[in-house]
């Protein structure tokens, strides 16, 4: 977002993941660490090492429930390393929703999540967009360090304080702002579905389908009829599944499930690419 | 080694190598670790989850210098998990050579490696054979459970103590018994030459080339012509060589480096396998 890269749980091979699809693991900043399942964070420690062998210098936030720290420390503290690079970490409550990355573009919030360890999910939210300079009515001769002034919804004014022009003859209304969620691992609540409020995109795990409802019960997980759910009682615009059981040889009836209770839902396949803005 | 499945290092994605060559995960009962830099264990954190989530009821034997068990043990309490089956971890002393395996047909030692941290490699060894009966020699009226006491390299008696079948007319010699040293990861050190002296094959790493011998010494890690110098002086039959920078992008010139010294020396590329008993 915004030209920053941000990773949202980090599951083993996580690093090899990022080169086989030519992301820039150097260029990552935030790392978001949902709860501590190994599924979500053990791939971690081997990508925090391969930073310091390439000599990273920048700081690197992380944001994980309690245990991160502890758990980073030991294994530093046994490999005899000190990383060539600032780690920060960043404690969540997982009780709570809170803002934790205030970001001049966006902001990221996290939401508790239901599971059986302490979870929580995270809102990217873009903040309100500048308006647009309308390329009909802006003259020629409007000088481009006015544009800024424009932009920000003010008016262009000389010394005396005599307006030349006018905001809202050369403007045109932002674009719009978009927010995406992520939601994994969490059984079905209402109180997630209220967070979730006007977000245009939710990625929602979906463990299992309904034929297991139990199981997913039992396991704190949801099924991809929870899922379509939330993103429907929401009023998303897009819902993307993942996080499926080893048990489905196919993912086609998870997403048939799904797309019966809401029908613009999409399977969350290893290397697929959504765009926020395109939905 | 005689249908125990044992597992020597294991980094991260280690789990999905050995699915991806269809090695049996869940018959693995022994794990050995050289050392805790990240490249060496961090996929067995993952592993072991996977072995929980199967429902594993067999002890694991884990093999590592000191550390292991916190780092496993923190994980542990911050997922909140019990597995499903005992671990039992060996902490092994680096400072010398140690019996730390003693299996009916073979035995493993740990021996003392060179790097910046504690850190050993391991000795398979297969124990002495039995003799072979003779298939040209043995009559059809021998009964079948003679054979034992032959293997076993008795003399048939019978009650009274009297010779019926004299050992060496019905049997054969043994069949060799064969060794394998895992090496990895160290500087070239002739007290290890000491220790691997008669070992038939040797697993060595050899992260560089000579011409970057300076970055070794500093990395304390070996060179292709170091591997190859610790083979040719202990008198081994076969070397592997592996562990290798990511600056190669191949791997002829260390290959070609070692065999300058060694000339049975072969690449251990991710997937491929090497008989012991086919030297």
């Amino acid at each position: 977002m915004h030209n920053e890269y941000m990773l949202v749980d980090c599951g083993e091979g996580a690093q090899m993941q990022l080169s086989r699809y030519d992301l820039p693991l150097m260029r990552i900043n935030h790392i978001f660490i949902s709860h501590l399942h190994g599924d979500h964070y053990l791939g971690l420690p081997g990508l925090l090492f391969t930073l310091h062998l390439h000599h990273r210098q920048n700081d690197l936030h992380l944001y994980s429930p309690r245990g991160l720290n502890e758990i980073l420390t030991t294994q530093f503290f046994y490999s005899r390393s000190v990383p060539s690079f600032r780690i920060i970490i960043h404690t969540l409550n997982t009780e709570t929703r809170q803002l934790i990355l205030d970001h001049p573009h966006f902001t990221v919030e996290s939401v508790p999540l239901h599971h059986k360890l302490p979870c929580c999910g995270f809102i990217f939210k873009e903040k309100p967009k500048s308006l647009r300079i309308d390329p009909q009515k802006v003259p020629s001769t409007l000088p481009p360090h006015y544009y800024k002034a424009l932009k920000n919804g003010e008016d262009v004014v000389d010394e005396a304080g005599k307006v030349l022009y006018k905001n809202e003859d050369y403007t045109l209304p932002p674009h719009r702002s978009y927010s995406y969620a992520y939601c994994s691992d969490t059984i079905y609540s209402q109180e997630l579905v209220q967070q979730l409020q006007g977000t245009d995109v939710i990625y929602h795990e979906a463990t299992f389908t309904s034929a297991d409802a139990g199981k997913a019960r039992e396991t704190r997980h949801s099924t991809a009829a929870d899922a379509a759910t939330v993103a429907r009682q929401a009023g998303a615009t897009k819902l993307l599944l993942g996080h499926f059981s080893a048990r489905y040889r196919e993912l086609h009836t998870l997403l048939q499930e799904a797309r019966a209770v809401f029908p613009n839902t999409e399977l969350a396949e290893e290397g697929r690419t959504f765009y926020l803005t395109r939905l």
